[in-house]
C-alpha cells in the first residue's frame, strides 16, 4: 500500500524537511508540493538538497491542490493552516506543523496570538503520557513547537512523578537559525549571526511559553509557571534546552534519574544518556532523536535537565512524520533515523 | 539474505560514517566494530550520534576479530590496512578506505608515502569510465581519497571527451575539518578554525595529487599535470572543489556542457546542475551526492568546474558503501541517500 | 613615562590577549614574555596574529624572568600564580588572571579547588560598588573569572538596589570555545564544536559559582544562591549570560530599569542598552565593552538580564588592563576599545 | 590639528568599518555620518558595536551634508560615488571605497559595469610600486576592491621581478560573507551559509577581474590574464587568496622567496611569513595586516601564493584609512592595528 501525501509550505525549512524525510519513507508517494510566493518554481531551485524531487514544480497552496491525498502536511504561517484544514475532508489525515491547533486554552491562544482560537487537535508528542493513544487513528494532528518539544521532553517525567515544584521553572534554550525560518532579514544574515549569540523574545513574550506550561501543567496536575528565554546560536540546526525546576524536599538524584530513565526506557526516539555523559546538538543533527541528561544541584535545590533535538526534525518535521506513522498504524520509525549526521 | 560486516577504525570519523550508513542499510548486519587506542570503550561514549549502536563495545583491530565476516571495511592509517588485508581470506570483500591500494604506480606511491607499494585494487569510484564493471564481483576495493573523488568527478568528462589540455590543470579545494580526522591537535581546535580559512599541503606536496593525476591521465590518454592546493574551511563537513583546465581551441561552452551532461545523465549520485545554478556543500551534507557545475571563461581559455561532495560520505564512507553494493550485486543506492541534510 | 610589563602564560589565549592589548597601549613597554611548555619558541609561531611581537622569544616562566618589571601579568593555571606571586617584590603590580586570589572565603576555595587558600586580593571588577577605590594604588589585583564578570555585571545593580530576592538566582551562559583554553582535546576540535551546542559543569559544580555568589551576596547584604549552567557555543569568543532572579513584590519594570541605568550611567565600559534593543556577543568582540539589557516577566515574577562580553577581553585580559590602568593612575581606557569588531 | 571627516554609506559594512577605525584614530573628528534608506536612525540601532557613536543620527547622503569636511569617505554603490564626488570641492580629500574610479581603462569599465567611465584616481594600495608617491598629497583616492588587494599583494612582487609568465594566472579566493554586504537576501542568511561553501561569479564574470589584471599587467609590463573564481566561506570576515602563476624557466624557490621578501621588507602592513608557516585569515581579523606565504611546485611549474587579509579592514576600510594617512602626511599606521583579534 502506498500512501499519497501532499506537502504545503514546501519552500520553507519545515516543509523542506518534511520532504527530505518523506523522500526516504518506504510507504509514501509524494503528491502535490505547494507554496505561495514561490509557486511556479522548480523545487530544485529552492531546495537543491532535495535532488530526487528537483524537477517537481511548486504549485499554489490551495484546497484544490491539497485535496485528494491520504495525508496533508501543513507548514504554513499560523492562521493559514486552520483556514485550509477546515476545508479538507474529515477522512484526510491533516498534520499541522504550525501553531493553530496546539493550545487547548482559548484564553492563552488569544493572549499570545491575538486572534480567535481554532480549537485544539491531538498533540503530536507521542512521548507524553497518554499522547500516543490519542494519535492512533487520529485524522488531525497538531505538531508541537520545537521549543515545547524539547522542554516537555526535558521536564515532564519529573512532574509526572511528582518530584518537582510547579511554581518556578526556568528555561533557557539556544536554537539554530533555521528556527527563525527561511526569511530574508538583516538580523538573520550570516555576517550577523556567525560568531555571535543573542537573546530574543525575552520576558515571557515568546509564543511557545503557554504551550510549555500546558504540557507541564498536565503532567503536574497543577498549574506550572515557566520563565522562558530563547537565544539564537551560530549554527543552522539544533536546540539545546537547559531546563531547571526546584526539587521537592527529600528527593535525591537517584530518585530523579529513576523517573526519567523509567519514562523513556521503551521510547524509540528519546533517551536519557548514561550518567556523566552530556548531550550535544550535533549528535542528533538530521535525526528524530532527543538526548537528555540531568543533574541535581542540592545547593540551589534545583534539577538541571539538558535536552537536545534537531529543531527541524524531532522539533518539527520528524515529529510530524512520527505522528503520521502512529496515526496510520505504520512502523513508528518509518522514514526516520536515530543516527545523527555527526561530526 | 543478510550480509555480515565488520568495521575497523570505528573511533575515527571515516569509520563512524561507515557505521552511520550501515545502520540504515537494509541488507547488512553489523558485526565486529574495532579500534586501536579506544578498544574496550562503548561506542556511545565516542560516537554519541550512533545511538542504535551505543552499547556496542569496541574491540581491538586484529585479523581474528575481522575474520568471519562477509565484508570488512578498513578505515585505518595507511600501511595498516595493507598489512591486515593481506591476512584476510580471499573470499572476504575487503573495502579499504585508506590509501594503500589506490595508486597503480609504485614510483608515485614511494615518492609520496615513502614505503613499499602494496599493489593496487579495483578503484571505488564507479562513475569513472569502466570502473563499475571492475567493481562487480570484486573482493578487494580501494576507496578513493576525498579530494580525488571530487576532482575526478569534476574533470574526467572533459578529458574523456578530449576537450581539455592535459598540461596545466589547477585545482583549489576547501574541505571541512573532519577531513583532517578526529585528532587532538591545537591547529584543529574550534577556537583556531572557526572564522578562519587557511591553506595546507601547498606546492604539490599533498598525497592526493598523484591519485588525481592517475585518474585524469587515464581519462585523457596522456599524462595530466595537476597543481593542487587544499584549504581548511570553518565547517565540519564538505568539500568544494574548484578545478580548472585549459580548453582546447575551438571548443565552446555548449560542447563542454554536453560532455558533462552526457557523462552523468544516468548516474544515480552525480549530477550536473541546471545552467546557472551553482552548488553549495550544504546541499550534499550527509548524502552520497555530488553536484557539479561548470563555466567556460573564454578570456582565460579555461573551463572552471565546481564540484561539491560530503567528504565523509561520497568522499569516503558513502563511496565505500556504494562500492560494496556494486561488488555484491545489491541495489547501488541501498543505505545511501541522495538528499542532503540542509539547511 | 613608560611602564615595563611582563606577561606570563603568553602561549595561552588569556596571555595572548593581554599581549594584543598591551601592543596598542600607549604607556607600556613589553618586557619578558614567558611560557612553560612553549618556552624557547618564537611568539610568531604560536600567536601569528601578534605580528609586532612575532620575533620575540618565549622564555621560561620563573620569578627571575618576571622580576624587575613594574607590572607582571599572570595567566597561569590556578595554584601556579599564587606561588610565583609570593616571590615577587611587594612594589611590583601583580595582576593575576587566574583564580588563586579571587575568593575571600577559604571554605569556598577549598570546596571547589581542593587546595589551601592563598588569600584574596583587590578584585578587578571596577564597576562593582566600592571596587574602583580599592584598585587605586593596589599592588595585587585578582582578575575576575569571565563568567562571574558577566553575571555580576548583569545582577549586581538589582541586588544593590534591594529589588531582587536572594534565594533563587538562575543563570545559564553560553561561551565561545576560547573560554576552554588553547588545549588539544578531542571535545574541543572544530569538527566537534562547529554546528553544536552542549552544556558542561552542570549541577553546581563549576568553579565560578562561588565567585558569583560572593559578589552578589556582597551587593545584596545577604547570602545569594546561584544555580549556574555553562554551555559551549560554536564561536571562538564571547559570553552571552542569561541571568534571572525573582523580583521583590511591588517592583515594576521601570524601577528595575532605573536601577541598572543609574548603576552604569557613568561607566566607560558597561552600558544598559536602550529599551527594546537586545545585545549580541558580536557587538563586543575584541572590545572591553559589556552590553546589558533586561526585561521583567510579571507572569513568572522574574527579571531576565542579558549581558554580553568578550570572554577574553572584558572577561579576562581587558579587565586586567583596565585594572592596571586604575591601579597605576593611567587613563582607565588606555589600550582598550569600546568598539567591537563586527560583523 | 584635528581633521574633520564625513562618512557616507555608514549603515553598510564598509562604512561601519571606516567608523570603527576612525573612532580610534588620534587625529580625526567624525562629522557627518550619512546613509540613504537608514537616514534618520540612531547609529546604535544599526551598528551596536560602535558604542561611542551610538547616539549619532544618520543623515541623508547629500553633497550638502558631506561638504565642509576635510575628508569624505564614500562607501556607496558604484555609480553613486562618482556623481557625489564630482560635486565636492577639489580641496576636499575624497576617498572612494567603491569601484567608480579604480579602472584606468574605459573599455574594461564599460564591459564589466555597463555604464560610462568616470575616470581613474590615484590607487589606494600603497604597497604597489610607485603607488605611495602618488598618494602623498592626493585629493582623490580610489580604494582597491578587496579581492584585487589580496591578489595584487600576492603576485605583484613576482611580476615586478620578472619571474612569472603573464599568460595563465589562476586565482581562487574564499571570502567571508561580509564581502557580500549587509543585504537581506535568502542566499546570505545564516542558515544557508553556515557549514557551507559555494562559488559565485564563476567564469570570468566577477567585476574585480579587470582590476586584478590592471595591477598585475602594470607590474609585469605586459598584459596579464587572470582566471578568477571567488567562493563564499562560512565566516563573517577574511579573504584567503590562492594565487598561482607559471614560473619562468630556470627560476627556483629561493629566487622567488627573495623577490617577495625584498618587496615587503619595509612595509608596515604586508609581510612574507617565515618559511613553512602558512597564513590563516583569523590572524588578521580586524587588523590592517596582510600575511603572505608561497611555495614553488616544480612538477606543475607554478608558484602558489597564499595571501590573507580582512576584507573589511586591509581590503576596504583599513586601506582607505591608510591612504588617508599617506595623503595627509599623518603617521601611516594612525588608527590602524597590526594585531589581529584572534582566536
Amino acid at each position: 500500500m502506498t500512501i499519497s501525501v501532499a506537502v504545503s509550505g514546501a519552500s520553507g525549512y519545515a516543509g523542506g524537511e518534511v520532504l527530505r524525510l518523506l523522500s526516504n519513507h518506504p510507504d509514501v508517494t509524494i503528491g502535490a508540493i505547494t507554496a505561495h510566493s514561490n509557486a511556479g518554481q522548480r523545487l530544485g531551485e529552492l531546495a537543491p538538497h532535495l535532488h530526487s524531487l528537483a524537477d517537481r514544480m511548486l504549485v499554489e497552496t490551495t484546497v484544490q491542490q491539497l485535496r485528494g491525498h491520504d495525508v496533508v502536511f501543513l507548514a504554513l504561517p499560523h492562521g493559514h493552516s486552520a483556514e485550509i484544514a477546515s476545508q479538507l475532508p474529515a477522512e484526510t489525515l491533516v498534520i499541522d506543523a504550525g501553531a493553530d491547533h496546539r493550545l487547548e486554552s482559548p484564553e492563552a491562544w488569544e493572549k499570545f496570538y491575538g486572534s480567535p482560537h481554532a480549537g485544539s487537535w491531538p498533540y503530536g508528542l507521542p512521548e507524553l503520557p497518554g499522547a500516543r493513544a490519542k494519535l492512533v487513528g487520529a485524522k488531525r494532528v497538531a505538531v508541537p513547537g520545537c521549543y515545547p518539544t524539547s522542554v516537555q521532553l526535558a521536564l515532564v517525567p519529573g512532574f509526572t512523578a511528582g518530584l518537582l515544584e510547579p511554581d518556578d521553572v526556568v528555561v533557557v534554550a539556544a536554537t539554530g537559525t533555521s528556527g527563525a525560518g527561511k526569511s530574508a532579514k538583516i538580523n538573520l544574515i550570516g555576517s550577523e549571526v556567525m560568531g555571535s549569540m543573542s537573546p530574543y523574545g525575552v520576558g515571557g513574550s515568546h509564543r511557545h511559553t503557554p504551550e510549555m506550561e500546558q504540557g507541564l501543567s498536565a503532567a503536574a496536575g497543577v498549574p506550572v509557571t515557566v520563565s522562558f528565554t530563547p537565544t539564537l546560536a551560530p549554527m543552522s540546526r539544533g536546540i539545546l534546552t537547559t531546563a531547571t525546576a526546584k526539587v521537592k524536599p527529600g528527593i535525591d538524584e537517584a530518585t530523579l534519574r529513576q523517573a526519567w530513565a523509567s519514562a523513556y526506557k521503551n521510547e524509540p526516539f528519546v533517551h536519557l544518556l548514561p550518567e556523566g555523559q552530556w548531550p550535544a546538538t550535533s549528535s542528533v543533527m538530521g535525526s528524530n532523536h532527543a538526548q537528555i541528561q540531568l543533574a541535581f544541584d542540592p545547593h540551589a535545590g534545583r534539577v538541571i535537565v539538558s535536552a537536545v533535538i534537531d529543531n527541524l526534525t524531532k522539533g518539527t518535521a520528524g515529529g510530524a512524520v512520527q505522528s503520521m506513522n502512529i496515526a496510520l498504524g505504520l512502523s513508528e520509525n518509518a522514514g526516520l533515523t536515530l543516527e545523527g549526521v555527526a561530526p
